[in-house]
């Protein structure tokens, strides 16, 4: 079952600059920022009703997420759902043969499980899963 | 006040191959199609948590938004957040010299009123603002 939008994540060149829109002007709170290595970026978490919107700034110009900026620039880069079962949803879209980035979900540094649906099988939307663990 | 995300909202060529990813691999409810010919798209509704995915099948070939499907092509167009007071949120971009596609709300069919405001001012982000009345 998917529960939530867990969180939309835009791509930005720079989380200063962008906090002047998203918290300054806009006005939502910023709850932290998170330096993700293993991911190459830096994120400013900021939640809303229960979602949140990620900002992202990548932090190695050789990292996939920067030459995605370089290339589209900035803008919503995925979106993610939180579900009950990751692998029970993993199992429902390969036998819907959509493809999958991540064929078996990952544990991220927070226990969480997370994987990644390829915008191909979900119509031009990268989409992240998400399980609470 | 943001109160939440309102919806996210996807471009897609054709609802009905849409609906195969969203609803019937990834499990989304399809709550409803609504025809908006003022904006001159169909619209599936499909609610997640307390927020929607909204699928955009443009219907006329010659409307912004059919040129921008075939200019960018598939993917999340804008990104919709419920506020408490709107005029007080587009008060407070102008103040902050955010540049607004809508100047002052629209109130749309169902009594709702909304604006847009432009990805220049928002870091590359289409963000829509609504009030429920």
């Amino acid at each position: 079952m998917i529960k939530k939008v867990d969180h939309i994540a835009v791509l930005v060149p720079d989380l200063e600059e962008a906090r002047r829109f998203w918290v300054d002007a806009l006005g939502l709170e910023l709850e932290r920022v998170e330096s993700v290595p293993e991911e190459a970026v830096d994120i400013a978490f900021l939640p809303v009703g229960d979602s949140e919107i990620e900002l992202l700034q990548p932090t190695d110009l050789e990292s996939g997420v920067a030459k995605y900026l370089a290339k589209k620039g900035a803008g919503m880069h995925h979106l993610c759902f939180e579900v009950d079962d990751i692998e029970a949803t993993l199992a429902r879209l390969r036998a819907a043969n959509v493809p999958l980035i991540t064929e078996t979900a990952k544990v991220g540094s927070s226990g969480k499980k997370y994987a990644f649906v390829h915008p191909k099988g979900t119509g031009g939307v990268l989409v992240e899963l998400y399980e609470l663990v």
